[in-house]
């Protein structure tokens, strides 16, 4: 079972890796996969409200994920999340965890939905749990997202309330 | 006819009472109605890659626009546009006539696809226009903007692609 805690700056000598390779692997998300240290820790650490980590119950960090406002203030009341997990802990339900996480602390925070706004396609096993974490298919957006291996495939903007 | 060029530093004293406006009503734009000045410079002018004025052809300035990319590297072939045009020019076809220069202009700087975030449903004309411009209605975002007078509306994200 993991603890979801608030990422302290102790964190980032092992959060950073974990970010490294996933950008680096360009098959979800979007930041460059030539990013650097500086750029990855702006746009996880800094520019989110709330940076989070998952750990074991020994303390090793398994997953990390942030939570923002998805637009400026008409439209601060819908959040974005980003989750990474760590590629050894991957297959565990960390993903999982964390987003069940993050809504509870959004509806904490007082964001009323939550929206993905470039969930890659081909990137089945996350449709597959958003979608069983109650997120909906808004649409497709075709060729959005420029995969490293595959090129252009579609991406999908996906929505849950929060608020009941 | 309107004449659209880029914009330049002087135009701005014209320009911010435009965007002021616009981004007062809280009816079409999420940006804060309280924006202050340098705010609204920071959006409309620093953020974008470029952004454009639409002239009369005796030089008073009628409308705005800016592009940039939508989303970071991998998806950086998308762009993303905001158009606002004066109140006493509306009716002109100011808009549409905006959106057509941008989309040469997205092709000439080599977007694939153009994308519009958050299309508040009930501006209708916008959404009208969009859809006779040739943009597609990925999806709609419920409750996704807080409309000053009519509390939280719908928004819809828009997608055209632009690539032949």
């Amino acid at each position: 079972m993991a603890l979801i805690r608030r990422f302290h700056e102790t964190d980032w000598p092992v959060v950073y890796p974990m970010l490294r390779a996933t950008f680096e692997a360009g098959d979800s998300y979007a930041f460059s996969p030539d990013s650097t240290e500086a750029e990855i820790h702006r746009v996880w650490i800094e520019v989110p409200t709330a940076t989070y980590v998952a750990c074991s119950p020994d303390g090793q960090l398994l997953g990390t994920y942030f939570i923002k406002p998805n637009q400026p203030d008409l439209g601060a009341h819908v959040c974005n999340c980003g989750y990474v997990v760590a590629l050894a802990a991957q297959g565990q339900g960390i993903a999982s965890a964390m987003c069940e996480h993050s809504q509870a602390e959004g509806i904490f925070m007082g964001f009323r939905a939550m929206q993905f706004n470039l969930v890659v396609s081909t990137n089945e096993r996350a449709v597959r749990l958003w979608r069983k974490l109650g997120f909906s298919g808004v649409g497709t957006l075709p060729g959005a997202f420029r995969h490293l291996q595959l090129g252009y495939v579609d991406a999908l903007v996906m929505f849950k309330k929060l608020s009941t």
